[in-house]
């Protein structure tokens, strides 16, 4: 399979995120957003934990979190009968925009305090900072003066997590805006769906597809309604994508390379497929990591090969089952 | 319920709607419409009466509506197979959005002169005058020095019914822009169909709902398409909601309310349920008033209650009488 | 019928396309194109031969196509269950925009040189040149200082085609911009299958049908995923919309026109109806011009007439035949 090569001119996320964090900071009353500066200088933007913010907020946070590379868009009908409100992540650089961007995959606890903070980021700023060894495997690392980073949480980070994160980015924690919330509100709900396409590229990558091959992707899953529990919540943003999502792929790679992919890709692969998240989820006494982690994928992929013109297809939507998760 | 303190900042429609204004001015060769001044100084954009207009018009006719505060997208495909083109409305704020500022609650009649001029003022301008009790209840009224209002007409407003707009409004008579369009034109049937949100709001409220208590919202109806007959025309932009068109609305209320909520908003409540509006307005001898208001809502609706997660719907779309009514 | 008088305003498509045409440049890195200059200055933008392109890359291609005067969208869902995502495209001046600019009606072959050079320009530079006698029934012709031309090509013209071109649009080279993809690329694809409402435009024109009664148009159409083969990404492109296909119009005309209209457009109309355009193609031995020509419009026709408010319907879609194309 043919890779980018390296030397090829690469768009930086954070440079094209920026204008998409401005924007959001400028029209925080629209959308309900609560804009305020931490004593180190951070900005932090809260979506939805004091604030209420709205699902265009979620589809914004998305945008955000694509680093400038795709687009989140509101369809009025999908395959869901009950569930018409479908979001459209389209990326034209789907391994940079979810990987090196989107994925939720920067661990931040707070190692200092006392506060017990936890959340993964998710967004451009990890391309600055490019901790994690999927960077490595990119080949990427953004240069950047200023850095957004998206947080699934219900409370902002610390300073302690504030100043690792603009030490390993090279930015001053003035230059750092956060992003951030939690799942049961609106606009985590829609950030977290807005992740069908990403799931997919990292599970290509975790049944080692070669990420260079995949040129361009395009994926859909219902809007899920917000819960007030935690456990519920996520147990919808997942159902979304992995009984209600579809992903299609296209791949600079052979039909035998392809097809596995796609037999590889969707949750119907899964040893837990078959209940909703949260059953699945309390079934092993809510250890997230006991459960198959083949699981967290698009109910049904398509991958076109560019070099043969087939397309091939595995998974199916699980209707009843989004419908007993929305409910 | 919880209300949004009054002491909350809140956006100021006329300005968020005023870009939009200028695009549709600038953009008037483009879209077809025809921009004049009248002798008052005040802005005329016909958008389908001597103009041509276009659905595009009609579709930023309604985003100006919305006050800025939402969307309107077209989608190839929704619930309906025979009449696939499909509006989708989304607005962060619909409260404000739709009663605030969509809402044609303004009645403006020439009583001066003897034009018998008679519109239902809709848009921004609205707020910035707050003659309706309405804004006392929503606690609402916009400080802005340009205005827009959007007038589901014919003919252009006759200088008394600008004269006293732009009064009510703190304004001079030239910082006023009327944007007209007859329900029979392309535009004027485009803007009416994306009320379906509006509608959904407007019916809340007359039930007695808090509507301190509705968050988000979204709905999707049918583009209808323009008949040159008025009764003919209007009878299909409502049926493209009445029997075509969905709502969900997101409410920070408990299940009961939010179940009380959803079985009181569709059009399916209505004794007058179950014919094209044309049909039941001839029924009625063309008596509007006669009919009964609970059928001004849309066909189905989903309310999520964000307390408890649970989504409760009500209504049913009825293709055969949308299909009956555009035929 | 009416027709739009000589004397009304134009919008001029080369001005109004040039913003998006710079916009594609400078998000070259972004969409994976490769932007070059030719020795004689012209503005060569290669979206799928050397470089990768993008499914967006061909969305926008088709906006500057429109040459302004309209959108490309991308959505979840159309009427096939098993090839969901569909571009929608809607412009508010269907004539001006499809056939004016978006047609590939200009044929350029290097006359000159050796180069063996051919392909059929597309979008706004056509209305500049205006050397096709449509646009002598048009009635328009555009004075445009920059010109853009899309090629359906696996190569940049040569000197002489790019000379040509600068002459018959009254430009030097250095103001012209060329922008290429071959139909098995990506953006080749998605631009071609964007054509969708094109189509049913040209075919109205072959039949005859008074084009300045043809007043706002929607159609979409399945993203059709590459081929290799340039026949059969040829014959996917033809199949998304003589199979998958829908198209309304609307017009300026009586129940008699439009209804003749309606049965006349649709790809059903034509004796090749009924198998993958490839096959056709081989039937034929690969003489295109042995096709019968109204096999090239839409499945699925709506004429709504504007005078009489009904609307007509042709035509069918096959999406099994559309599924055998796309395998």
């Amino acid at each position: 399979m043919s890779s980018t090569p390296a030397s090829a001119a690469r768009p930086s996320v954070n440079a094209l995120a920026a204008p998409l964090v401005e924007a959001l900071a400028a029209e925080a009353v629209r959308l309900r957003l609560a804009v305020t500066r931490a004593p180190d200088g951070s900005r932090l933007i809260d979506a939805g934990a004091g604030a209420r913010g709205s699902i265009e907020a979620g589809r914004r946070m998305a945008e955000i979190c694509l680093g400038g590379l795709g687009t989140v868009t509101v369809a009025p009908a999908g395959p869901l009968e009950a569930w018409p409100f479908t979001l459209t992540v389209h990326s034209t650089d789907p391994v940079l925009a979810c990987l090196g961007s989107q994925y939720a995959g920067w661990s931040l606890a707070d190692e200092e305090g006392d506060s017990g903070f936890f959340a993964l980021g998710s967004g451009p700023g990890r391309a600055a900072a490019a901790v994690e060894p999927l960077f490595e495997e990119l080949g990427y690392r953004d240069s950047a003066e200023r850095i957004a980073l998206v947080l699934e949480s219900g409370s902002p980070p610390p300073a302690s997590v504030t100043a690792k994160v603009a030490e390993a980015a090279g930015v001053k924690p003035a230059d750092v805006t956060f992003v951030y919330a939690p799942t049961q509100s609106l606009a985590g709900a829609t950030q977290v769906v807005a992740r069908v396409l990403e799931v997919a590229l990292h599970k290509a990558h975790s049944v080692g597809f070669d990420l260079g091959a995949i040129v361009d992707g395009i994926g859909a899953a219902p809007l899920s309604p917000p819960h007030p529990d935690f456990i519920q919540a996520m147990g919808r943003t997942n159902d979304a994508i992995i009984y209600g999502g579809r992903v299609q792929l296209f791949v600079e790679a052979d039909d035998a390379d392809a097809k596995g992919l796609a037999e590889a890709l969707p949750s119907t692969t899964s040893r837990d497929h078959g209940a909703p998240f949260a059953e699945i989820f309390s079934r092993f006494n809510g250890d997230f990591y006991a459960i198959d982690k083949h699981l967290f994928s698009p109910a049904e992929v398509v991958v076109t090969s560019l070099r043969s013109g087939h397309s091939h297809r595995a998974g199916r939507l699980v209707p009843e089952l989004v419908a007993r998760s929305f409910a």
